[in-house]
This record gives structure tokens, C-alpha cells and sequence, in this order.
């Protein structure tokens, strides 16, 4: 009985001790910025919609058409899919995007994700947008990507007489569909792709949501410092100073040096588990290295194997839980509908 | 008393002739070989299942999955859907498809729709696959288009685990995965592929699933003789003494002709209003022009515009309901995945 005794204290003490490290993990969290993406739906609007362009239902459900048509580009063949994959963790899994003519990015820049993306402080790896309504426009027209110019990628969409019939239901029967609207409905979809993990879960007070080593990992993720660069809600999303640009230059075409400043945009790690390879350049595979070179580059200090692989273990938790995406019929092209083009 | 009475027996009659033109409209149908899609699902069944490949569900979850993979291209950017997006009526909506380094089809030929392609006697244009098991895999290795050698497809699918695990489910723990094996559960997706109308509808017994034009113009139809090479469940599918292929002769590239005594392909006309353009080189975009040109090419009459009109007013009908598909969630390379290859 004695003994019996023992263990039912030994136990009761355990699962305290387990309970209130937990919530000392939550504390330590939050006292270097780490944050949920809260439960509550009113909070979670309040993080990604904005009385400039609010979210609802019509412009969600014409946003993803548009997302997913690749009559947006010139060739009639690349969607903001096409290098922002839904399927693949919004990201298109190679190093550099390659878009209009098979063109790679001119700045052998990586596709960053998608998902979670309104969340980052600004958009592009040198932040020079400020939203995603701003964003969207970028890629459509660049010439190495989806290579349209506005008044085509409008031209097509007017032709299309569903597709005219959804703005109006979306905007009301005065708005005249600009290019800059395209884009607008298009950001209002990303908005709406959050992916909350076992980590959320977490740190909104399930104790049971991560594993003992994924605790572990979150615990030597913010010992070792990197935190300083991935915090908030996105696990990243801020202009940083960059020291990993300085040193994986590149190759063959025009350098990539940050904004006017030297900073360079800390990805979001959301999701990093299935956003390979990583890097400005897409030049590392392997998430363990990535981390280790992060150490050495940006912390100057060395994560020897067992504490990347403890880090890394952490991160896999972040990989979050996807929006179901019906995939989208899109309304047919018409006969003067702008024909692709892929020269 | 008298005058409502003659309205009322007037009414009858109209409705019971429109009734009995309706019978009649489908006898005449039938006496040509145009069938519906059936209703039945064992009926259905009956029309796309094979006893060597049948249709389970873990096939076909795991056919979706491979079918929008770009990973099963060289480059990884390139999927089934790319040529065949199911967001698009099947099709890719340009005249000759577009593939690995952005090369033409060497026979400048025009993707066919997915949708409802089991239902095909043959695939490919010139029929020289019996079915979509054997057709899967000549995309996938073919140069201009995802460039994969049979080798480096399985070795990715067989370094992702999740992935062995669905073809363990599919197929049982002892089954290998092969590149043909790959291929068939494609195939078992794609045979799901099935886009009721309300062309079917009507020919199922609904009499107002048609408008009268659309009666109007399925008479055309048959009385121009559209059906010698436009019947069958597929309104096409069939291998034909193709003069149209004599007629559009290719500027650039290597010329087609057909299989080896001339015959094509007649394609099914089955969301005919969402696959431009047409034809084996996709050199026409107006469906209207393509009905005459059919005519004058192949039954050697003038289809005049209005006639054209109507067929093509019977040909909108033929619009299906395409199955809801939820976009997938892939599971995510390794860092022993072959790397995609844009070279």
C-alpha cells in the first residue's frame, strides 16, 4: 500500500511537473514573440483581412479561379500555381522558379510559399512590397515569370462572360474590372491560406499537441537563437540583416543583394518541412544543413548534429493543416477571347 | 366554357405531340448509334472498370495525386493536368501542347481532353494505344513533353514514403512499384473521369433537359450526317479516314498522318465548348467554323451558318458536370528525392 502510495504520487508529481513545464514552455514562447495562429476565427480575421479589400465568400471562391487559370499568363499555360503549388506547400519545389519561355528567375530567386504568406511584415525576398494585393501584379507581368501585360490579362478575363458575371456578384455591377482588381481578389484568396499545425495547438494550450522531442526542439530553437530572425505569428516574415546572400552568390546571372538596406526577408518556416530546397537561392536540400549553415552564418555559432536534428524535429511540427481546395471549373475561353501566346 | 375547353384539349395535344417528338427524337438517336451516359452506376461501371486494372478507391486517391504531381516530369514542373487540366475542360487550351523546355509538340498535335477518354476505342490521335493504362506512359517519358526516363519516376515515388504507403494500400504490401504500375493507377483516375450532360439527361428520358433549339440542332446533327464519325457514348472515340488531316498540313515541324492506313481519331465532342481550339493541330478556334469546315472536308457538303449555328447550339449541350475533385495535398520529396531538372 505504501508502495502503491508512492507511485500514484510519483505520478500525480510527474504530471504536474510535465503540466507546468508546459506552461513555462508557452511563457518562454511568448516572451521571445512566438505566437499562435489563434483558434478563434474573429481573431484570426483580425490577423489577415483588411478594410481596403475585405474578405468574403464571392471574392474567395473568384479569387481562386484566377489563382488557379493560367490564361492569366501570356502562354496561356502558367498559373500562380504553377510556381506557388497548393499541392506541393505553395511552393514549386525547385531552386530558382522558371516561368514565360522557360525563362529562370533573372535573380535565381526560390518561389517562396504561399501559404500562410499574409502573414509576412512585407512580400518578396527583398520585401519591396508592402501586401499581397501589391504582389499578385508582380509576377503576372514580369517577364521571365507569367510575362502578361495588364490590359491582356483583362482583356481576357472581359471576354469571358462568367468570368464578368462573378466580379460583378464579387464588387457590385458599377465596378469596372481593372487589372489592379485582378490582383486584389487574387490576394484576397491567399489571405484565407493559413495552416494551422500541432505547434499552434500548443501554444493554445494543448499540452499534448507536440511530442516530447518536438518540445525539446522548441526549446533549443529559442536557446540557440533563432528566434531573433523567426518569431511572430508567421515563424518569420521580417527584413533582416541577411549574411547567407553574402555568402551563396551566385553562379552565372544578375546578383541578388536584399533592398536598399542589405536586409533580406527571414522566410515564414511554416510548412518548411515541404518547402525545399530552402534558401534565397534555392541552393540547400537538406533542412538539418540548412540549419547548421543558419548557425554558423547568421548566429556565428556551430549546431552540432544532434541539436539540428532536435531543431528540425521542432520544425516538422509546424507543418500545418491545409484548406480544402475544391479544384476549381474554370468558365471557357470565348472566340475573342485574346489567344495564348507562347513566344 | 367552350373556348377554355378547346385551350385545355389544345394544351394536351401540344404537350403529348412534344412528348412523342421526344420519343421519336430519341428512337432516331438511337438508330444512328448516339448512347447516353447511364444513369446507373453498375451500368457505368460496366462502361469504364477493366477486370486487369479494376477501379478501387485507394487507386483512384492515389491516381488524383500522381495525375497533378509535376514530380513525375524531369523538371518537376510539369503533371498530367499541365496538358489535361481538369480545370479546363480537360485540355490546355492551345493549339499544339507545350512541354519540357518549353518545346512544341513535334507534330504540332493538340492535347485531348482527359475527360471521358476511356470511353475512347483508342488513344492518342493516330489510336496506336488501346487504352489509358498504356497511353499514361508515353507523356511521362516522352522528350518534348515531361521527359522522365521510366527510372527516375519510380525512384521518386519510391523515396517519398507516404507514397509507398498508398500503393501498399492500393496494391498490397507485396506489389513492387513499377513506372507501368504508376501508369495504371493513373489510368484507373483517369476512368473516373466521367462528365454527364444534359445531353444524357435527355437521352435518359428528362424531355426538358434540352431547350427546343437544342432538339433543334440535334436533328441537324443527324440529318448532316455529323454521327458517321460523332456516336457511340463517346460522340466520337473512333478511329476515321481523317481528310481534314490532308487539308491542314503543318508549316514547321514533322508532319502527321495519322495511323498507318490514314485513320484518326475522331475526338469526342463530349465539352466540345470548352477544348478549343480544334482539330488534331488546333488550327481552328471557332466551333462554328470547325462544323463547316468538318462538313465541307468530310461529308463533302455546305453547312450554311445557320445550320452551323444550330449544331453548335445542340454541341453546348453536350457540356458535362465534371466530378468534384479536392485539389491534393502531396506528400513532400526527401532529400534523397531525384531532384527536378529543368536541363
Amino acid at each position: 500500500m505504501k508502495h502503491i502510495n508512492k507511485i500514484v504520487i510519483g505520478l500525480i508529481l510527474s504530471v504536474s511537473v510535465q503540466a507546468s513545464s508546459d506552461t513555462q514552455l508557452r511563457q518562454k514562447a511568448e516572451s521571445v514573440n512566438l505566437k499562435a495562429i489563434p483558434e478563434s476565427k474573429v481573431e484570426l480575421l483580425k490577423l489577415v483581412d483588411v478594410a481596403s479589400n475585405p474578405i468574403t465568400d464571392a471574392k474567395v471562391e473568384l479569387g481562386k479561379k484566377l489563382y488557379f487559370d493560367p490564361r492569366l499568363s501570356k502562354s496561356g499555360l502558367i498559373s500562380c500555381n504553377t510556381c506557388h503549388n497548393l499541392a506541393l506547400g505553395g511552393v514549386d519545389g525547385v531552386s530558382a522558379a522558371i516561368g514565360h519561355k522557360w525563362t529562370s528567375n533573372p535573380h535565381n530567386l526560390n518561389s517562396p510559399t504561399v501559404y500562410n504568406s499574409v502573414l509576412n511584415s512585407a512580400q518578396f525576398w527583398d520585401g519591396r512590397s508592402p501586401h499581397l494585393e501589391d504582389q499578385a501584379q508582380g509576377p503576372i507581368q514580369a517577364g521571365p515569370e507569367m510575362a502578361a501585360p495588364k490590359a491582356l490579362v483583362t482583356e481576357r478575363i472581359m471576354s469571358i462572360p462568367a468570368y464578368v458575371e462573378e466580379f460583378k456578384k464579387a464588387y457590385g455591377t458599377k465596378q469596372k474590372i481593372t487589372f489592379e482588381k485582378i490582383a486584389d481578389t487574387i490576394a484576397v484568396y491567399e489571405r484565407t491560406l493559413i495552416t494551422p499545425s500541432r505547434y499552434d495547438d500548443f501554444l493554445n494550450g494543448d499540452d499534448k499537441a507536440l511530442t516530447k522531442s518536438e518540445k525539446a526542439g522548441l526549446v533549443m530553437f529559442i536557446d540557440k537563437g533563432c528566434v531573433t530572425c523567426h518569431a511572430g505569428v508567421a515563424v518569420g516574415g521580417d527584413m533582416q540583416p541577411f549574411e547567407v546572400v553574402k555568402k551563396y552568390k551566385f553562379s552565372k546571372v544578375g546578383d541578388f543583394k536584399g533592398d536598399k538596406n542589405g536586409m533580406v526577408k527571414a522566410p515564414t518556416l511554416r510548412n518548411i518541412e515541404e518547402t525545399a530546397p530552402y534558401f534565397h537561392n534555392g541552393q540547400i536540400w537538406s533542412l538539418k544543413n540548412a540549419i547548421k549553415e543558419m548557425g554558423s552564418i547568421q548566429l556565428g555559432i556551430d549546431i552540432n548534429d544532434k541539436d539540428a536534428k532536435s531543431i528540425e524535429t521542432f520544425l516538422n511540427a509546424l507543418t500545418g493543416r491545409k484548406p480544402t481546395v475544391v479544384y476549381p471549373v474554370l468558365p471557357a475561353s470565348k472566340f475573342n477571347t485574346p489567344r495564348p501566346n507562347s513566344l
